[in-house]
């Protein structure tokens, strides 16, 4: 990482809700927060900033999440300074947080590359992890808005794809397997992803961008003045000190918009670097067991746990103190245990994303603590 | 109950252990201290107590108990006087008790009848229950050591049976329906059971026993002459007002022996009533399913627990507040789900029979604080 190119800083997107992982997850602790990768009691957000950190280092990492998240947040990311953990008063989707993060950025070092990046998503290898964000910075600093792009392994319907044209112009090396984006696809039907998946020349998006921050001002001012102009009134309040009060009246009133929908659709002169470094959504408890420590019989188990005559369960005991509840699982097979204070879900892996039914009955019935 | 008859006493005998309803039942809260019938919060021995009251009141109810749950068994039936609550120092089965607890009453009332009752069984039928036992102690009153049998509705081989002889002498009526006993029968093999219920002469034996405390002190003095010596010591301190310091250096040493195997089996002369009021010995999670408030998809739900597409399922939420915990059932059929404080089990109801095997395993570990 010793190129001599702009300061890389790092935009980690965690304002994500969820129900797909109740009981663990909750209002104030969403997906982002919560250890569901392998045995380690790591969050995915702290996961996210560890697995940078040789990249882009904590004082350059912007954290963007929820203003009821902001102290769940900065406890899990000590790490970052407390001033670059900015809270959006109501969630506006994409667009409006990169923007903003943007500016706050731009502020700071109007050369700055950046790297946009969820902060619930699973990695296996790392290292090839940052060899590929390197790659597609590298793009970036040659002014192309780049994407990463993940090798797709199956006919997924529940993700948006991207078709790969050809390796930049600059020639081999220049952009590091970086290659023009044809266009971004929407998430497919069944037969649209085989068809995806065999003509080989797509990519998963995984809402990872890397651009200089003047790049990405100026597609927003293109593609959506609205959400720019509110964005440099931010801006000018934060300049003259008073960032805070400008956000809570301003912030809310951006329009709700995608990065993908809003800019990255319509933009010209996208590059993609493909990415093969064990990525996984974790998009349920199918795929929390998927990424546990499975023992000979397959149960990724709570410490502790009992489990006799039981094959391929999960089980996630998460109450306080965790380690004192004894789980015992017998003659069962490919089930989701997860236990919290106060709550408790047993569903078959098979269903795990049937989740959100037990949250839709929770919020018809009125019963909003427990979501 | 208005018969000229001596004051009837009960004994209700609260001293159980087991393990089959872990992790509900521990050492500290055995199955006759959990509310296991039905919708209701009332313990199995409350019941026992409650609906006993028309024919002894609690005054003249003796509960026998280990030392360690005396505070518990206090609490469940606080009608019960403080005094009344018999503390084995250690389990000697229940010919000890029995003898103990005869010798206690016959001081205060060498002309009492007895009826010694088990504390964890479940009764539907608790007037019938109750016109059966007013039959049991006319026959005891009449010196007849009488057994009530209840009336058999399958092959089961996890009981003992009576063997059902000719009327009392005394004609119709004298006796109230009791019989006398050919023989007490040790649990059968399958095919035996098969037979016994097929024949129509055998009833099966739920420990429950009537008797004039003379006559029991008589047949304990000649069948198990040790346990009377020992027994008789006992109850000279208790003359003396010593009773403490006799039980804990007596009691100990008496012969751990059964009540059928040391009495019933070799005495003669006993009677038997026949019980058809829907006894259940509430033997596994499965009776508490059976005897259970299930709901139109057959599942007994914790209050506030969310079953969706699930049936035939228990859900028992027992941790501290109970109320506050939301047990959620997706997509399971015929499970048992019991959630306590510091433990929770997951195991199909045709298999509630190994929760001893958690048991085991946790004694195996060393783990005694979930037991």
């Amino acid at each position: 990482m010793t190129k001599s190119r702009p300061a890389v800083y790092a935009v980690i997107m965690a304002g994500g809700a969820g129900t797909r992982f109740w009981p663990a997850s909750r209002a104030l602790r969403p997906k982002q927060l919560l250890p569901l990768a392998g045995a380690s009691e790591e969050t995915l957000l702290a996961a996210t900033v560890r697995r940078l950190s040789p990249l882009v280092p904590p004082e350059r990492v912007i954290v963007v999440t929820g203003e009821h998240l902001a102290e769940a947040t900065a406890k899990a990311v000590p790490q970052v300074p407390r001033a670059q953990i900015l809270c959006e008063p109501a969630p506006r989707n994409t667009a409006p947080c990169i923007a903003w993060a943007t500016a706050t950025i731009a502020r700071r070092d109007p050369e700055a590359l950046v790297a946009v990046l969820p902060s619930d998503h699973f990695i296996a290898n790392e290292d090839e992890l940052r060899r590929v964000f390197d790659h597609a910075l590298d793009a970036a600093a040659r002014g192309h808005v780049t994407t990463v792009g993940i090798v797709p392994t199956r006919p997924e319907t529940g993700y948006g794809y991207i078709e790969v044209g050809d390796p930049l112009a600059g020639g081999a090396g220049a952009g590091g397997g970086a290659k023009s984006v044809v266009r971004f696809v929407e998430k497919p039907s069944a037969e649209k992803a085989a068809e995806l998946l065999a003509g080989g020349r797509h990519l998963w998006n995984a809402g990872m961008f890397f651009f200089r921050v003047g790049d990405m001002t100026a597609l927003v001012e293109r593609h959506l003045p609205a959400l720019a102009a509110g964005v440099a009134k931010i801006d000018e309040a934060a300049r003259s000190g008073d960032e805070t009060a400008a956000v809570k009246a301003i912030f809310p009133t951006l329009p709700s918009i995608s990065i993908d929908h809003g800019v990255m659709e319509k933009a010209a002169g996208l590059a993609v670097v493909p990415g093969d470094f064990g990525w996984n959504d974790v998009g349920s408890w199918q795929s929390a067991w998927e990424l546990g420590q499975r023992d000979e019989a397959g149960n990724v188990l709570a410490p502790g746990a009992i489990a006799i005559d039981a094959k391929n369960n999960l089980v996630r005991a998460l109450g306080e103190p965790a380690s004192k509840k004894v789980v015992a699982l017998v003659g069962v097979d490919d089930l989701v245990v997860v236990e919290t204070d106060d709550a408790l879900l047993v569903i078959p892996r098979s269903r795990a994303q049937d989740v959100r039914l037990v949250v839709d009955a929770l919020k018809a019935a009125g019963r909003t603590n427990a979501i």
